[in-house]
């Protein structure tokens, strides 16, 4: 049986391998009056605005990236998770502790899934959340300023990949581990797996003024791997549902040994059960290393802090919250319509799409009708749980969206394609081929109660021919579909940066108008800031010594400094004192082992050198920003550790 | 005097702050069937190719990036001077060598001035070359890989901005100064700058079948900033001219100090006398550390050697090598038409722009019309010099290309738009608003002895309202232009990353037939590399451990490993067996504090782990690879220092 099981998986595997390649060659085109119409539909003509914000996961980038709709263009890569050298993320003193984690500073990960923040079940475009995968954390950036502004690591989890989805108020960000682990991290035999390890689930609370997160509690669930996730909405709201794959337990190939079980599951967690229980003192605080870092507003300094506990929860303590619903197979994506009464299974190695009825789930937990337990779990009978399925509706589906107008939009990645199908009555209406390969695909709002409608966009995991090549590495491809219509209609192809797990897209209004344009002079409190020449100043403590500098248009004050010597620690605390919009200057040292700066207008930014050679060395802006700008420049002079030339700086007179 | 010239920079000053401002709203922007037709001009279907590409320089990213024309996409960011966590570079050990200079391990740069190798003046596609301007740096990317392949920094350099620029047979790649200092550094007072500084212009030579380059001689030149540079070409062909500013030789607030000279210089070096001067044994070798950095293109891995000593030249030891032109005033870019007998000086403080004459150079040297001298360099005669001058065509112009069709094309950052005019009759054709406040612009083989023509994009350094706001910071943007008419049309607004100095772009049928789609796995050389599963292996070297790892559609072999100590450290060396394109894999390790590897078919990369704590930890991929990349994961059981849990690894079978 379980050779006969082997080979139909590995047949599979050759399918996944190269029926994109069926499709491959100049396809998806149009000509003539037909391609005018589209390009017009995608054309943003010198001077106009795109319509929608997209933001589009990097995946191994670690970032978050912001794409305009229909243009397909790249506005922006948001450093979220890893070091970012275009504008000194990770490297300047005020964002270092961003990267900090309890393993240490961490320079890297890999970024999954945005979700913006709701309100009432719509999409209120006050941050974006995003999820470390590798090392487990959670992100949050604002839509004002479009920077991380917080982010928190998640203990006891391991590939943080069911994440991070947030509820209808954003009550929560949850965060679900992928790898179930020991809890707590101890030395064990791998293959001591089955029944040890466990899989956490993280439900972070989010303070509804700043965003602040918080971990309220961890629901410690049976060793599975949980793949993805989504809350309920609407009259499933305060429910949250979790696609587990390697219900097997398989610690080693699991590409064959995680794909034996013919049903997997999906966790209906009740949150507002297990938060009730917390509220009253339920759960267990255990002993927990993880990082918290914020940034703070006022001097946008980031301080890590390292936390010591977190309360954990095992689902024997709150009898109720928990059921199981079995889902074919290995289902990966876990989509819930927009009025919260479906939850679909995307069981990629199945031959049927799954669709859960969130009423008929309430019925049979209240009529208790169980089909067992896992781990004392209960697990409810699929028949009993079944909505209807979209029969044979394509080959590997892996994640599904709505437009709000009862239909439902499903990936394809092994036939390559997405399916657009009715909910309740499950027909197919549409499909569409992709090129190649598709994972996640987006709506506007697609997870909200209000999904907007008009474009889809499907992220594609392999790109060969689709652009020029530029060798043997490749940007992912993305296709951009109008959807306005009973058929889907093709429109562009765009790149797309890093690995696009997932996009969170919202019209353009609810955003553009709040979006900061500078940081006010005065509201900087950043504590080496200088908001004026005269505050300028280089000061001694010890080896270490402090520049108090500022820029503006097209000098630094001070740019002439003597009295520094081989062997010391400088730090630049640079304030640009621009007060307008696209100001930014840079700051760079020459041969410094470390990033330049780029500084907003009104911020402060620090970068540290240690000198190693004497000599005069310049410094200069690197942001073009004057037609003086070459001029803008300045010099050092380092002398040997034991030299007494004195500290001394200077602009426009030469230091004597 | 000099209080009067200090109002007017000043009143210049203001200019440069705000003129852009007088274009800002919606502009350019066309309606109707005008727009129609726009856009079928710039709308590249999906299925279709762009017909060039463009590879446009990150500024303070340090890298380099590859779009689509006129299409506008970015299909690559290709790291060069920058770490770049995406695919590892400058984290995993094959490309960390990459960044090392004689400062150590420098994570960052400055790029500037990409230039595409030529064969005969003419555009050959085999590679890019580009600086960094921060720690003095050339690298040569490959258009075969599109991978940075090699490193050459530059000593006695500070600033290396008058660079990257080759010769017409790719003989030389030129690296120039941007900032004087002393040569050799050493301690001495900012204020002893005058005639003490040194700007070094560095000759590199090519090797015309790897491109390898090797330092042949640095010319010692007085103490100026050398702004920019461009090759003879035709009949001036042996010659390369450098812009200077900064001829006042002020060390302090340049944007007055350093704007007091009418006129500054255009620097001609006669390259060939000096090169047959060098063959026969001239100039000094000098002490002076410097890295070169080769990437090995067999083993893939990059080599880092510290030089230790440079030729110099002092420009009084080549009678009749080098000479001086008076340009007006401060000029930016030095651009050479195709014929090779125009030189554009553009005089960015100057009413007008002044085109200097090549015969009549070689003139006015042969009949030693000297002005006079500057540290014993022979100054010609502006007069006699000058071919011709575009009266008052913009104001702030800074460079300048050409279509091949006897027009030239010029930026004025200050007035924010672009001059098409006739050479010969100094006409102004053309101009059109650019938004906002350009810097270079770019027309493939514009800077060749063939230019392509058809189109122009402008790099802006300003973006402000041009796209869907994202907080203060803004990418910046460019345009494009159709130049194929009379007059210029502009098609589209494309954002770009980092901030893009200069572009080099080229028609895409002379690379892409060329572009490598994956590494053969039977001419892996890595000396780590494991070309089949059972070559795959974990061996104990002391603290040392490593793993010779295989991936493939989708498993690690091997996926369990035991025996692992906290205080080890950990070397994954990691071979992606799959041999078909664009099907790379990736690999992290939950916690690692380092980035992810990105492998390339046929490729072996290395990340190393020193685990801190004791536990299993996960790896996984993080490229998604297959219908099962969800089970493409794989444990490390790590064990306390003392632990004598031996040393076993296995894929599919527990690990007794």
């Amino acid at each position: 049986m379980k050779k006969i099981l082997k080979i139909s998986v590995a047949a599979l595997c050759v399918l996944v391998a190269f029926t994109s390649c069926n499709n491959s060659g100049k396809s998806g085109g149009k000509s003539g009056a037909l391609a005018s119409n589209i390009a017009e539909k995608v054309y943003v003509a010198p001077g106009e605005h795109d319509s929608h914000y997209a933001f589009i996961s990097g995946g191994y980038s670690g970032n978050l990236t912001v794409y305009g709709l229909p243009s397909g263009r790249l506005f922006k890569e948001i450093p979220v998770f890893s070091q970012f050298p275009t504008n000194g993320y990770g490297y300047s003193e005020e964002s270092k502790p961003m990267l900090e984690t309890s393993y240490g500073f961490i320079p890297w990960d890999d970024s999954h899934h945005p979700d913006i923040s709701q309100t009432n079940g719509v999409l209120d475009g006050r941050w974006v959340f995003i999820n470390g995968n590798n090392t487990p954390r959670i992100a949050r950036v604002g839509l004002r300023s479009f920077e991380t502004e917080e982010i928190i690591e998640i203990p006891n989890s391991a590939g943080n990949h069911s994440s991070s989805f947030i509820t209808e108020n954003t009550e929560y960000v949850v965060a679900g581990t992928r790898f179930s682990v020991p809890v707590p991290q101890r030395d064990m035999p791998i293959k001591d797996y089955k029944g040890n390890f466990k899989g956490a689930l993280t439900f972070i609370s989010v303070d509804p003024e700043h965003g602040h997160m918080d971990i309220k509690f961890q629901v410690l669930m049976p060793g599975f791997n949980y793949d993805l996730s989504h809350p309920g909405r609407g009259k499933s709201h305060g429910w949250f549902f979790f696609t587990t794959y390697n219900t097997e337990e398989a610690s080693t190939l699991l590409e064959v040994n995680a794909s034996q079980n013919d049903k997997d599951f999906i966790a209906a967690i009740n949150w507002k059960k297990i938060e009730e229980y917390v509220n009253n003192g339920g759960g267990t605080m255990m002993p927990a290393n993880y990082a918290h870092n914020v940034l703070d507003e006022n001097t946008h300094v980031t301080t890590s802090t390292l936390k010591k506990e977190v309360r954990v929860i095992n689902p024997s303590e709150v009898p109720g919250a928990i059921y199981l619903l079995p889902t074919p197979k290995s289902p990966h994506g876990c989509d819930v319509d927009p009025s919260g009464e479906y939850i679909v299974g995307n069981g990629k190695l199945s031959a049927n799409l799954t669709v859960h009825s969130f009423t008929k789930m309430l019925d049979a937990i209240e009529n208790e009708k169980f089909a067992g337990d896992a781990y004392g779990i209960p697990v409810l009978n699929f028949e009993d749980v079944l909505a209807g399925s979209v029969e044979q509706p394509g080959l590997g589906p892996l994640h599904t969206e709505f437009d709000g107008k009862g239909n439902a939009y499903t990936t394809f990645f092994i036939s390559s394609e997405v399916v657009k199908w009715k909910l309740g009555t499950w027909e197919v209406i549409d499909r569409k081929p992709t090129y190649y390969s598709v994972g996640h695909l987006t709506i506007p709002g697609g997870n909200s109660r209000e999904p907007f409608g008009k474009y889809m966009f499907a992220m594609n995991k392999i790109t060969k021919d689709r652009y020029l090549p530029v060798g043997p590495e490749m940007e992912h491809s993305a296709q951009l579909y109008d959807i306005s219509g009973e058929k889907m209609e093709l429109l562009l192809d765009f790149p797309t940066h890093g690995e696009p797990h997932y996009a969170a897209a919202i019209p353009a209004e609810i955003i553009k108008e709040n979006s900061l344009k500078f940081y006010k002079l005065a509201d900087n409190k950043h504590p080496r800031k200088a908001t004026n020449e005269s505050e300028t100043k280089v000061v001694r403590d010890g080896k270490n010594v402090h520049v108090y500098m500022t820029l503006i248009r097209s000098h630094f004050t001070p740019d002439n400094i003597e009295g520094i010597k081989v062997g010391d620690k400088v730090f630049f605390h640079v304030t640009n004192l621009e007060q307008d919009f696209d100001v930014p200057h840079g700051f760079a040292m020459i041969g410094a082992n470390n990033a330049e700066l780029l500084i907003a207008p009104g911020q402060t930014r620090t970068l540290t050198w240690e000198p190693k050679q004497v000599g005069v060395w310049p410094f200069y802006c690197t942001d073009f920003c004057s037609a003086l700008h070459q001029e803008m420049q300045g010099y050092v002079r380092v002398s040997p550790a034991n030299s007494n030339v004195p500290l001394k700086w200077s602009l426009g007179e030469d230091i004597e």
